[in-house]
Order: structure tokens, then C-alpha cells, then sequence
């Protein structure tokens, strides 16, 4: 077989076209002239101060609600370092993003995994688990263009949720980074919006900046932000106050708007061209057009052996992260498909490959 | 009285005028331009690999051998998490670093802290120790110009201290970020060159390039390295590839050798006048002119009661970090005076302030 380049759809991660590079440039460029001491200088755990505002204003709550890290996993990692011990219950969204179910299982927490419906969490399973006598900490949820399913959580089920956590005292973190990439429709409100006191809401600028700048942030209860500010300074001292006041050039420019704009036009391309190839290169495959984000989850037939159209695809050229890697168990016949890094002519010949790669592996089965 | 602007001795950090702004700026430009890729998309834990060459360069070892993180603290935190668990036996400088006590008491670390002298930790005391059954699994030594005070290790004792960690099985960790900011005199080799096996060395560019850009690094073997660039995956996927492709261009331009030469001749003369002011001011108290970087610790009169000193000073606009910070008991009567971030004219009038603030409260006692 000739050598390939190899077409990814694993990483969910921008490609170079659609990041602002002169507009990242020029907020540099703007971050050292107009606050040379604030950018270079060690600043506090609480993140860049001017950015720190900037994003409490667009959530419309204090600074002391706002804490700024060096992307959102690390604000992750302090959160579930400040709420979850070894033996608590946590819900997961079932499949979930396989770094948070990595997170959590190296904390020791007993997870619940819950079933993810294309309209969001299966909120009446969750219900029976817990009249059942569970007794969570902590429940993440991905509410926009969910990582891996693409999937977004409908309002009704928002306020479900919310019920719950206030019923069962439980605390919901939102994970929200994509929820700026919306394709269509109206964004719904966050879930922190409705109920600030039962919601750890969580985002990031790696999509709508780009991933190398890597600041994210958490929106909490201001005792809460206070603990995780006490973990972050004996962690770092502070975050990266280059990185931040650049951002905060680039938000306050309006590069930010324009960089969120030519994003959600590529990515909307992109799924609408994947969705297409995938009717019709793999008619047999089952997904949810999504209506934002990076990923589409893909179900094969039943039978389909996930690791063996891995190993296909690759040796084809083409790769993707098995469905598998975001569950504790099941999802055989599942992958899921990352379109925000290839262009749609790579998608036609991706899927052309992928489509290739799992008949040949039905061939081998029948 | 009169309200002042207090005049701060306390804070190990460079003042802006030290800082090459410009040269920052121009490497930033520079990293979007050369490698627009590289310096936005995510990258992996171990760093921005030009910068991770570099340093492998600059230390005569191979890329395996360096992990480059969000700042040293945070690479310490890692170190720490890897090799010392509740219980572990740790050899600490007595005094040193407060943010290295406090990490490793909350590890549940068993600290042995040992004797710093003008030329180094007392290894005599250290081989005395292990003598009678100490079995450290890391001994945390700052070798040049010590925070907080600002003694340089010989280097008859870096010998004597690796051979004592060949012997007895530990850790040496060459906590190193005031290597450069030497005024004279010739730079010793690190530890890490003389024994590379029982040495796991720590640098920064917070006291080269600037605080705010958080870029350290460690250097130590590769399967060392390898496990905590696992861990460095776990916790934020990858660190700031933008500060660290800006540290690159700043480094690769020769700007770092330029503001390293500002910075020296600038504390070179910090360092004067803040012994001269001493001498004048203070003629009871007693140091030891540090060779380099930033801190200088002062011991006055035997009956002292530094909070006290530290409550007065404060009443007449002037800061500094109590010596008993430093040490798990007694310093009483010592302080640590940080010069980096104060003009020379500040420096007289703060010394001259604190004298004020030392007097008042002998004359209180007396």
C-alpha cells in the first residue's frame, strides 16, 4: 500500500486556517504597550485582573465569582481536587469526554454514568437513581455540542436538572466550552444563569482564541472560588499573565466576535459536509446532525468491531477515536468524529477511507 | 501620621524597569510569524520542542531529559506529587523557600531541615544525620543565591552532597532560578552536570525573561521525566505554547543575554546600596553580601521580636518577609530583604524606615 497522509478526525482541535494569528499578533503587540507592568509581572492566583472583569461581566456576576487558570483542565483538576474524594458518587454523562472520566477514576470517585440522549442527559434515569439512593457530589455535564456526541442539552431538561441538584444537593458542573460555536438556533441560557447556587460553570478560549493560549476559567459560588484560588497559588503562584492579557486584547478588540464568526462558518461547513459523506459513503451509519462544536458520534451496525475499523482506518489513512475510549463499558460500534480540524474536501476523501476501512472489516467478519 | 507608598522589600520579583518590554513584544511578533502552528495549536505536555531543544541545549542533554512546564512552581508540584508521598522523609535548607515548605508539609512530607551556612547546607550535619538513620528520598537544595538567604553553595559542598546521595539512595533537587543573576565571580557547575543519576534540576525564565510569561522547566532522567509529562497531561493537556514559542524568540535573538546583563548590572547595584544603607542604618544587624539574584537576610540583635519589626515597618510604609516564614521554628530575629523590585534611592529610604521601625520597638522592650 503507497504511504498516506494521514486525514484526522481524532483531535478536537482547530485547524491553522481558522485561528486569528495576525489578530493574536497584534493583541500582543497591544498587551505589552498598553499594560506592560499587569502583563509581565507575577499578578495573584485569581488570574489576569482585566480579563478576569471582562469575563464576569459576560456572565454578569462579581470578580470574586471568576477565577482564571491556565486552560479549563486545570480548573478541572482543582475542582475535582476541592470537591470530589475518594469513594464519592459523581454522575457522568454516558459517553463523556475520556479525560474527565480519566480525572475522576484517578480520584477514586464511583461514577454513575447516566445515558446521553440527543436531547441531553437522560434526566428521568438520573431521577431514578437517585430516588434510588444515590448520592452524588458532583454531576458533569457538557451542555452545548456535548464532547463526544455533539449533542446539545434542551431547556426543559436544563430546569430538570437544576431540580434535581436542589432537591438532592448536589452541585452541576457545566463544562461549557463550545457553547460560543452555535451554528444555528438560539443558544440557551447556561444553566448557571438559572441557578448560580447549585452550578460550577466552566469554559475556555481554546476554541474561540485558539488551544496554544491555553486559558479557561471557572464561574462558582465566591467560597468555592476562594479554595480553588488557595490550591492555584501553592500550585503556580499565578497563572500565565502573558497569555491572559492577550486574550484579553483580543476580546476587548472585537477580534474575538470576528474570530467566533469565521469558526462557526467553517465548522458549520465542515459537519454539513461530513454529514453528507457520511450518507452517502456509510448509508448504514446513525448520527445527530449536531448544531455547534467540533464532534459528530457515529453508530455502525451492531455487529461492527470498532477496534478492528480502527486498525483498518489507519493502514487506510484515516483516523478517529473509538467509541469506546469515552465509556466505561459498550460502545463497540461507536466513534466519534472531530470536523473542526479538516477542511471538506478532507472530509470527502476521510470518510471515503473510513467507509472503506469498515467494509473491509465486514468482508472479513462474514 | 501621614500616609506613604510603602516601599516593599517583600516580594521576590523584578520591577518593571529590569523587564525588556520591547524585546517581549518583538519576540512575541516574531513566534506568530516563524511558527504560526506551533505557537497556537495545543502541543503535548512536554512542551514547545523548540524551546525543550534549547533547553536540552543549554544543559548538554538529550530532549527526553526536559519537560518544560507553566512555571517551576508548577513543575515542583509535579516532582513532588511523583516522588514524595505521606510519610517521606525530605531534606530541607534551614532556612528556605516558604511556598516549598508549605508544599511539602501539605504532602505530609517528614522535613529534615538542616543548617544553611554562608557557603551552602551544613553537610557535615546532613552526613551526621543520615549517620543516625535518616533515609530522605529527596534532599530540595536552592544551590545559588538561596531564597530567601541569597547564600551560594561551594563547591566543595556540591561534591560532598552527591556523594552523600550516592551513598545513602536520595534525590538531589537542584533548585536552580537565580543561576544567571550572578554579579561575579565564576559560575560553579550544577549538580546536575557532576551526577546527572541522583539529580533532578529546576530552572525559570521569571528572573531572565519575566515573572508574568511562566515558563520553567526541569531536567532530570527520562523515565522520571516521562511520568510527569503524563501527569502534566492529565492536569492541562499541554502547557502555554504561546509564552513558550515567546521565550523561545526572546532566547534564540539574544535578548535573553541582553536583559540577563541588565538584570545583573541592575541588582549588582541594588545589592550595594542595600548593604550600604545597613551598614549606616542598622549597624547592629548582620549579612552576608550575596554574589547574585534577589534576597538578602538580615539577623538583628538576639532579642528581636521580628513581628513586631514586620507590625512597625508596616506603620511607616515599608514591607519585607519575616525570617519566620523561612523555618518551621524560631528566626525571631531574622528577615528576608528582596532587592529585585527596588530602585537604589528606594532602598536607602526604605532601610532608613525600617531602622526607624527596628528602634521603636527596642525601645518599647527596653
Amino acid at each position: 500500500m503507497v504511504a498516506v497522509d494521514t486525514i484526522s478526525f481524532a483531535r478536537g482541535a482547530p485547524s491553522l486556517d481558522i485561528v486569528d494569528v495576525d489578530g493574536l499578533s497584534e493583541a500582543a503587540r497591544r498587551a505589552f504597550a498598553q499594560d506592560p507592568a499587569g502583563t509581565t509581572a507575577y499578578g495573584t492566583a485569581v488570574g489576569y485582573p482585566r480579563l478576569r472583569q471582562w469575563i464576569a461581566e459576560q456572565h454578569g456576576v462579581n470578580v470574586d465569582n471568576v477565577v482564571v487558570t491556565n486552560g479549563s483542565m486545570q480548573a478541572d483538576a482543582f475542582l475535582f481536587e476541592q470537591l470530589v474524594d475518594e469513594g464519592d458518587e459523581v454522575v457522568v454523562e454516558k459517553p463523556t469526554y475520556d479525560r474527565t472520566l480519566l480525572s475522576l477514576r484517578q480520584r477514586g470517585a464511583r461514577l454513575h454514568p447516566v445515558e446521553l440522549e440527543p436531547d441531553g442527559i437522560d434526566t428521568a434515569a438520573l431521577g431514578e437513581l437517585l430516588h434510588q439512593g444515590a448520592r452524588p457530589r458532583l454531576a458533569h455535564i457538557i451542555p452545548n455540542f456535548q464532547n463526544p456526541a455533539g449533542y446539545t442539552l434542551s431547556a426543559r431538561k436544563r430546569s430538570d436538572l437544576l431540580r434535581l441538584a436542589a432537591e438532592h444537593d448536589f452541585v452541576v458542573f457545566e463544562d461549557d466550552p463550545y457553547v460560543a460555536l452555535r451554528f444555528w438556533g438560539e443558544t440557551l441560557p447556561t444553566m448557571l444563569s438559572m441557578d448560580p447556587e447549585h452550578v460550577v460553570y466552566a469554559s475556555s478560549f481554546s476554541k474561540t482564541v485558539c488551544p496554544g493560549i491555553r486559558v479557561g476559567y471557572l464561574v462558582g459560588p465566591p467560597d468555592l472560588i476562594s479554595s480553588i484560588v488557595q490550591r492555584a497559588t501553592n500550585t503556580y503562584i499565578s497563572p500565565n499573565m502573558v497569555a491572559q492579557s492577550i486574550v484579553y486584547e483580543f476580546c476587548r478588540s472585537g477580534a474575538l466576535d470576528r474570530s467566533i464568526e469565521t469558526v462557526k462558518h467553517a465548522l458549520a461547513q465542515r459537519a454539513g459536509a461530513l454529514a453528507q459523506a457520511l450518507s452517502h459513503e456509510l448509508p448504514e451509519a446513525r448520527f445527530v446532525a449536531p448544531e455547534g462544536g467540533y464532534f459528530m458520534w457515529v453508530t455502525l451496525s451492531e455487529h461492527t468491531d470498532v477496534h478492528a475499523v480502527h486498525q483498518a482506518a489507519a493502514a487506510r489513512g484515516v483516523a478517529f477515536v473509538k467509541g469506546t475510549d469515552f465509556l466505561l463499558d459498550g460502545g463497540e460500534n461507536t466513534l466519534r468524529l472531530a470536523y473542526s480540524g479538516v477542511t471538506p474536501s478532507e472530509i470527502e476523501q476521510g470518510v471515503s477511507r473510513l467507509a472503506d476501512a469498515v467494509h473491509a472489516c465486514e468482508s472479513a467478519r462474514t
